[in-house]
């Protein structure tokens, strides 16, 4: 079989960018790398494996040719040219959310459900961000002993609204330490030294926000398991690119910090940060640019007597593990 | 009665700025205000109620007269110098760990338990700031449907780790934005664009921090309720002034988030911000430099079938309803 030619759509992202990255970073064979975008950054140029690369114009015939797409690029984005991608004969892997729960469309993280893989009609969805941080290193536990209820509190960083959001992080804060006024574009509420509750559109009945409702859906889809319960509160803190998360769940029978320790000692795409005597744990400065996910502050819930619950925290690179590289791993696995 | 002589102790520091600013909003009736601090900050000079005063070395000799003494200088001092402050006549309200604990020692939320004040030998501690801002929105739903399980996440501002650690935080920001390196002296992790777990002592027992578990220890004691259970996870993160919160909690009976909307409206230091529709909520940059505390987010917990569960959304300016004002509301009702 001759190498695949990859295609990337929405290069010029934050997530885009990191696309690239983790193709180079982790060796990914290919014939020929296609850069597509809209009509804004077409012309723009791109480093790949010390080649220049120039963004062309996302259009109807961008897919002739293209073997894997990754989508990165917005719902919109990836429903008009989703199956355009598919018809062209292409494998699209969709980092947005327009396909997530269509029940055709397999949502993978490969750490957790790679077989879903086989299962594909042309389309594999990616996870949100936040549920691949939390639900990566739940899965060793859910295995042996079942997480019946997950209760998540998330430090969401600016990465997930994207490169302009990113930006705005940094030039709000510089205009506040100069003491000027700022007017935010992309985010809706002042984000220098603040934070605020996820803003995306929030639910009237259940007053949950999508994101939230998201982390519930797609653990349950992941997992197959509809008996998960879960209850997530989704915040942004002013932090650039990788998404911490307060955890505390409940199994089916009782678990001890030793036991999750030795359960996530050495899993795939976790690593433990857990010093106690250093008080030294997951921070988002030490995942940032890192494909693990950080998991520590493991210790038994102290809320529940049963000797069922444990708490902990974790801290992802929302633009690799929790976007590119979740990616790039079901590309490999094609 | 003549009008009390009152003494700020460690009137130089993030607190102490506030004591002198709560006074003087709330009218606070003296005859004289003293202002004492360690030898460094003797002969500064700071303003109230428009006339001058000068900061005094705190000594055994500074409480002569003194009626009512706040104490804001660390725990040490408090040790020290409350017991020689009772031994001169004062009433201390510490805002210090030192006596909070100790079974002699009323430890109020004026919204609360004012009545535990008549008990004081000479000295009422003023609980954790992290403790006040959950418990004082909970407090009303606890009397009415006891709360038998509470789980926190905090995203802890830097104010609490005092005024130094709040120009770390601008400073390091400052330098990050700059592409400067920056040694922290205060907080031992980087602080810019990063958060981090409480830098408290880890207890090796229970793996939780100290500021985790004043959270439990405090709430008993103020809600005179040893049942209650509590997890919660402490997390500094890089905002200024005000601490917030996600709280999931579960009543003895069913509880919905109307009943909850509606024991809140018009609680005392209790402001409801909980705007689905144009998803505004509480934000630490709207609690600080306001009293009440900011309640928002309320929806029932999906993770609990049983409907007696609630989660929702807290932020309270720490250096005011978390530590200044509400010592002043006790001097108030002493």
């Amino acid at each position: 079989m001759s190498l695949p030619v990859v295609a990337i759509v929405g290069a010029t992202g934050a997530v885009g960018v990191e696309f690239l990255r983790c193709l180079e970073e982790r060796n990914f064979k290919l014939s020929k790398l296609v850069l597509l975008a809209s009509a804004r950054s077409k012309g723009k140029t791109m480093q790949f494996r010390g080649t220049t690369l120039t963004v062309e114009e996302l259009t109807a015939d961008s897919f002739k040719g293209v073997d894997i797409a990754l989508f990165s690029a917005g719902g919109s984005i990836s429903k008009k040219f989703g199956p355009i991608a598919v018809q062209a004969g292409a494998v699209v892997v969709d980092n947005s959310s327009a396909y997530r729960m269509d029940p055709t469309v397999p949502l993978v993280i490969p750490e957790i459900n790679p077989e879903a893989i086989k299962q594909h009609k042309g389309i594999i969805a990616n996870p949100n961000c936040s549920t691949i941080i939390a639900i990566t290193p739940l899965w060793p536990i859910h295995k042996v002993n079942p997480i019946r209820r997950l209760i998540a509190a998330t430090y969401q960083a600016a990465s997930g609204a994207g490169a302009a959001a990113m930006e705005e992080l940094r030039a709000s804060t510089q205009a506040y330490l100069k003491g000027e006024s700022f007017t935010p574009n992309i985010i809706p509420h002042p984000y220098a030294f603040n934070l605020f509750s996820h803003t995306s559109k929030i639910d009237p009945d259940s007053l949950y926000n999508e994101e939230e409702v998201k982390m519930l859906k797609e653990t349950r889809k992941i997992f197959a398991d509809n008996n998960i319960m879960i209850s997530a509160t989704c915040v942004r803190v002013p932090v650039l690119r990788a998404h911490s998360e307060a955890l505390n769940f409940e199994c089916t029978r009782p678990i001890t910090p030793a036991e999750v320790k030795k359960l996530l000692t050495g899993a795939p795409g976790i690593k433990i940060v857990d010093d106690p005597a250093k008080n030294y744990f997951p921070m988002p400065q030490d995942a940032s640019g890192q494909g693990d996910i950080l998991v520590g502050r493991i210790r038994q819930d102290s809320s529940d007597a049963s000797g069922k619950s444990i708490a902990m925290f974790v801290a992802g690179d929302q633009l690799l593990k929790g976007a590119a590289l979740n990616a790039v791993q079901i590309a490999e696995l094609l």
